[in-house]
């Protein structure tokens, strides 16, 4: 009973999405008026460096006119459309009718979208980056000498060390900061724990197969590259271009009897051999495996790294003596069966996943550290803006939970501090934005969801998701083991609550039912709330009451053999089931996200590409470079990268022949942030070396002994680069652009 | 060709071993004379407080009279078999008398072994610890509330850091030290590279199923339950009972047609329903799945991760900018599906390896930074030393490499770099040594293979495999791909090479061959050095020699038609196949010997149990505790917090009621080394608290400004304990011994 209405309780938290909604159109208008208050309010804030910079953002961001023109029109057909959906709904209408209202609203969103994308973004040329990418081997294809297999990417050394210095920062910044609880789970799970979350069942993919030689196609991709081609031919008349154009901005979201009918209307064959297709179907994207040597115990590798945080909860809320709330995390991977993987890192069949679950009880919202992030101003998309045809907003935090527009102080926690912890890794504020999902796109264990995006060249991507996952996993797991995943808390007031029992009349139940009358006894005294009500109104109906027996047969009680008495109990302790909201880092797509916003190509020199990656990620922290092949230079060399390891500090002895200019280029391409060159002076006492700061290309000459420390502290963010620029003599030399 | 050669220089390298062998003969002899010579030696050495301690334990190890009195019965019929072996062997006997020959060695070894560690070992009381493990979450079974899946196992929260730690520790100690290439590739493997690898047809365990049920037994693992069944029984005749416990001992490395008879022998049935068995079949230990959708792309969970830098080996031989030699590495989870799964982290289903690929010139096996660790003195247990029924050996590694026991510096270097990294992280340097591995027991892709093995109450156990891999695994993936997987070399002096080519007389074939005489003379053109030589041997017999057309055809080339010309060319670089030496970490098994070598109980309060973890892995340095619930210790609590986490100090922070005494036990507990307490005393100004160390339990006070960077160079081994209590005041309280 419980758990039914626990999971009554879950879909009653999806309606309060719809209320919060309702609520924030009335705070829209409001916002309209207040939008120049806000503004004017930056000034007073601006007392920091941060603050102004983001003033700057939102300025430019907000109001620029000219843009805004440009969008006008294609916003007022996605709020026209937004308008119509929720007229439909208010009438109740046919939700055939909803649906393909919806569909052209997610049309019309698409094309302003493409359009806000297309003004605000600069030409990326991301055949360069990659050639950088793949010749300096941050990751490539795995099993390449195999032939390769697509959604499969092997990480070299410098993607390597970037991905573990990403982990590490991760770990710090928010295990260690909110001292959550870090787990490791097994990837291999057994069937009945995914048929228990959902997805067994419906974490599936729509898929066609060619009928002769049993290829597979993603329906959706199919459908979009063979309309391209229709698109592209020059016979085909204007109106079914357009036509064509329309149903691909539609696809996402379409539903699997639409996707039929457009198979058939533009009669789509296999592509590489014209063949018929099959009829769509579900196709489950999770690994399947046999777990143990008898191929009876069906397993899947994880698709999240979650459920090991579900089905240890118990043991979590014990290790955390018994209290709520607590965070618990884990990074690891995390497998999905892309039915055709693209767009390199972004979608892979398996990936590296941070997730965060913290548990916390449902009327206790509250989260001791929000005002650390209250004073935040993010980039909101709300779901709400998304149908107006708006762009996003930048606004604080804590408006954000006053207005309604983020659920509570918890999840706007979480936004902030992936907020900070983006920046930190080197995202590009101005290319990041937290986007809620809208009704149709949220996934089925979920009951809002609000998407860390960033703008790279394919687009706004999701790097981190923020849902809110209510009670469903533990009441899902707790209804298909039996076992009680509640916590418990002390009231604060013991509760006195008026409850209701049966008194049976032994004697005359006796004489009743005879040899049934112990099953009958116990059947009454087991007897739920609900059972006795219901007793109670059917004595009031008819004086008597038909009640079930275990053993199946059915006995009338009439209102002679019973009295229903109510007494008082007092509650100490209620059970709870606790709520979740879940911050989740796809590894992957912020470190592609990051290599985009910090692809440079030096100025005036446009051979010369590099990344300039924060240090504190950056795969090594510093180069050596002996400025020639010198051997008095070795041992300064040798100590220097001895003493460099003793503090922790990855470097790259490079030795090679090949100009120091040459060299340093080489190093920019790795993202190596400080280069140290021993040169002649280096062989003179006191012993120095220059320091050379990457992305400004600036040098200072330091004594040899202080650089480790002084590496040290500028790859850890303790010292900034200025500030050495301020302490040591500069070192003027012209850098050479000779690359290759 | 080349590939041939190729696999006749690994086995070339197998034989070599043999020949190491024999050498290593006439230098036990040598041993003998010299072990006095030896341990007078150390006194010279001594000079370092670790030689001192050092030379205490080999003295002890030795020379214990009492123990080798006991031991030398056992050990001469080890010797008596072992020279029976080799006089089989030097005789020419047949294979299946010396099969039969090793395994009555092996069984004798072994019940040596057993001997040596029943006396050597303490009575180790495991379960106390596995309840600590268990009830504080250090990792327990996976999916427990699905009822538990037997091989695979959860790390709690202190179970991760710890091995997060222990994982952080390995990257700075090995990667980062010898600035190897970290790469971080595919879990998911198509079957053609594990065919190459030899895992789709050589990694298997022999397996039985019960004819009626399907269920699966490791045959092995079944032999033994029986045969202990029989023993067991009281109705037993004593022979029958020594045949079984013989049995039982020779099990290790038994053939599959000696098991047949073993079953048939004791009519052996199917334990849980008494149904006849299957014959033994042999099943593959990989994880089988489907890459992709269309089911016919077969994939693999990887057996172990060194196969993805074995087919990344040019991308990280280019990183390296082509030059040999060059370290790889690799973090991450491999996967086997074993039959029955036991003994709890030793035997599971997915474990986290660390591994290293060095790959060298197969000419240059000398090693850089040898000197480092030449004069390190480990416990060695070579073949030889095993097959004489002796015990380990401690002796330098400088001495193992001029000796020929360890066959080169590279190998060396890394057992000397695996003894001080295990030793770094807790493991018992009394309880590691280092065994060989016997003829029998050496994988398919290796040549020689030095185990790391810690003692635990599960007897030796491998935790890192220091494998010579030579060529084998490029070998096989250049012969799978066509792709060349070589290193080029610039020759010191550039060699001349006298070579073969074939001078047709263009008039003669023009006439006699007409059409296709075109096709004739661009053969002759492509002819090979052996193609060439074959030719003239045919000349010389029959004055003509017949070859083959790329079309097919067959032609008859005459004496008069060609004319074989010597000509010299000289070569400036040689392509070479590099060898590898492979250390292999399975981070499970060091994680467990680390916790067993580490539990303690404290003396004088048997109730009080808790594990010694070096700071550097202990899974959070330390913890802080108000003294009481009284208000005015709240901000001190939050800053100090706050303070450790700027300096990445993880911590916990422990407010909940219970004596300190016993906070201080439950911090023991999870291996918490230090402990501060916020007293009255820090009310006061200047604010100062206290620092407790878990193992000594000695206090100090300390200055609250101070602490967090004295508890974090305390973490990170840059200050010891006894400094601390040198420079800052005593803190005297009784610890109360309370525990619950």
């Amino acid at each position: 009973m419980q758990f039914v209405f626990c999971n009554l309780q879950h879909l009653c938290r999806k309606a309060t999405r719809d209320l919060r909604k309702r609520n924030s159109v009335c705070k829209q208008i409001f916002r309209r008026f207040t939008i120049t208050v806000r503004l004017a309010d930056f000034s007073k804030w601006g007392t920091t460096k941060k603050n102004r910079k983001l003033k700057i953002q939102i300025t430019q961001d907000i109001l620029d006119p000219k843009m805004e023109e440009i969008l006008s029109s294609l916003r007022n057909r996605v709020k026209e459309q937004g308008d119509y959906v929720r007229k439909l709904k208010a009438d109740g209408a046919l939700e055939i009718d909803i649906k393909m209202a919806i569909a052209e609203l997610k049309h019309r969103k698409k094309l302003l979208e493409d359009k806000e994308v297309s003004l605000s973004h600069i030409i990326f040329d991301r055949a360069r980056m990659e050639d950088l990418l793949k010749r300096r081997f941050f990751f490539d294809q795995s099993f390449a000498i195999y032939g390769g297999i697509s959604g499969q990417f092997d990480f070299g050394p410098m993607g390597c060390a970037f991905k573990a210095n990403l982990i590490n920062t991760w770990r710090n910044f928010f295990i260690l900061e909110d001292q959550m609880l870090e787990v490791d789970c097994s990837i291999l799970t057994p069937e009945p724990v995914l048929q228990a979350s959902g997805h067994v069942d419906r974490f599936t993919d729509l898929m066609v197969k060619d009928v002769k030689t049993g290829e597979c196609f993603r329906l959706d991709h199919l459908i979009k590259s063979h309309l391209e081609k229709v698109i592209g031919n020059k016979k085909t008349d204007e109106n079914v271009r357009k036509e064509c154009e329309d149903t691909i901005t539609k696809l996402d979201g379409m539903t699997k009897e639409r996707m039929i009918e457009v198979m058939a209307k533009y009669d789509i064959k296999s592509p590489t051999t014209g063949s018929n297709l099959t009829k769509p179907i579900e196709f489950n994207l999770m690994f399947g495996t046999q777990i143990g040597p008898s191929g009876l115990m069906k397993g899947f590798l994880r698709p999240e790294t979650a459920q090991g945080i579900f089905v240890n909860f118990k043991r979590l809320l014990n290790f955390n003596q018994d209290k709520l709330p607590f965070a618990a995390a884990q990074i690891g991977n995390a497998f999905r069966n892309e039915i055709s993987p693209r767009s390199g890192l972004l979608r892979v069949r398996e990936f590296t996943m941070a997730e965060i679950e913290y548990f916390y009880h449902p009327y206790e919202t509250e989260h001791p550290k929000f005002e650390d992030i209250k004073d935040l101003s993010v980039l909101l998309y709300t779901e709400i803006d998304q149908m107006e045809g708006k762009s996003a907003q930048y606004i604080t935090l804590g408006d954000a939970v006053s207005r309604l527009i983020i659920e509570n102080e918890i999840l706007a926690y979480f936004i902030g501090r992936i907020y900070l912890f983006l920046i930190k890794v080197g995202i590009n504020p101005k290319k990041l934005r937290f986007r809620q999902h809208m009704e149709n796109e949220i996934a089925h264990y979920a009951c809002d969801c609000w998407d860390a995006e960033c703008l790279t060249s394919y687009g706004w991507i999701e790097c981190v998701g923020c849902a809110d996952r209510g009670c469903y996993d533990l009441v899902q797991h707790a209804q298909s083991t039996g076992v009680k995943l509640v916590a418990e808390r002390k009231l604060p007031v013991p509760r006195s609550r008026e409850l209701l029992r049966v008194v049976p009349n032994k004697v005359i139940i006796g004489r009743t039912f005879k040899k049934e009358s112990k099953l009958v006894l116990e059947t009454l005294e087991k007897a739920s709330e609900n059972n006795i009500l219901n007793m109670q109104s059917d004595f009031n109906l008819n004086g008597g009451s038909e009640i079930s027996l275990p053993n199946g047969t059915k006995v009338y009680i009439t209102e002679n053999m019973v009295e229903i008495e109510k007494y008082r109990k007092t509650i100490y302790v209620e059970e709870v089931i606790p709520y979740v909201i879940e911050p989740s880092f796809g590894i992957g797509r912020i470190m592609y996200a990051i290599l985009e916003h910090n692809f440079r190509i030096r100025e005036g020199d446009e051979k010369r590409t590099y990344f300039s990656l924060p240090p504190i990620v950056a795969p090594l922290k510093c180069s050596v470079l002996p400025l020639s092949s010198n051997n008095e230079f070795v041992p300064f060399v040798k100590q220097l990268s001895r003493n460099l390891t003793k503090v922790n500090v990855s470097h790259k002895v490079d030795d090679s022949s090949g100009s120091i200019g040459r060299r340093y280029a080489r190093t920019d391409e790795i993202a190596i942030p400080f280069g140290i060159t021993i040169d002649f002076d280096t062989l003179k006492v006191p012993h120095t070396a220059t320091l050379r700061e990457r992305d400004s290309m600036g040098q200072v000459r330091i004594n040899l002994d202080e650089i480790p420390d002084v590496v040290r502290d500028l790859s850890d963010g303790k010292l900034t680069w200025s500030e050495v620029e301020k302490k040591y003599p500069k070192f003027e030399q012209q850098e050479t652009t000779e690359t290759k």
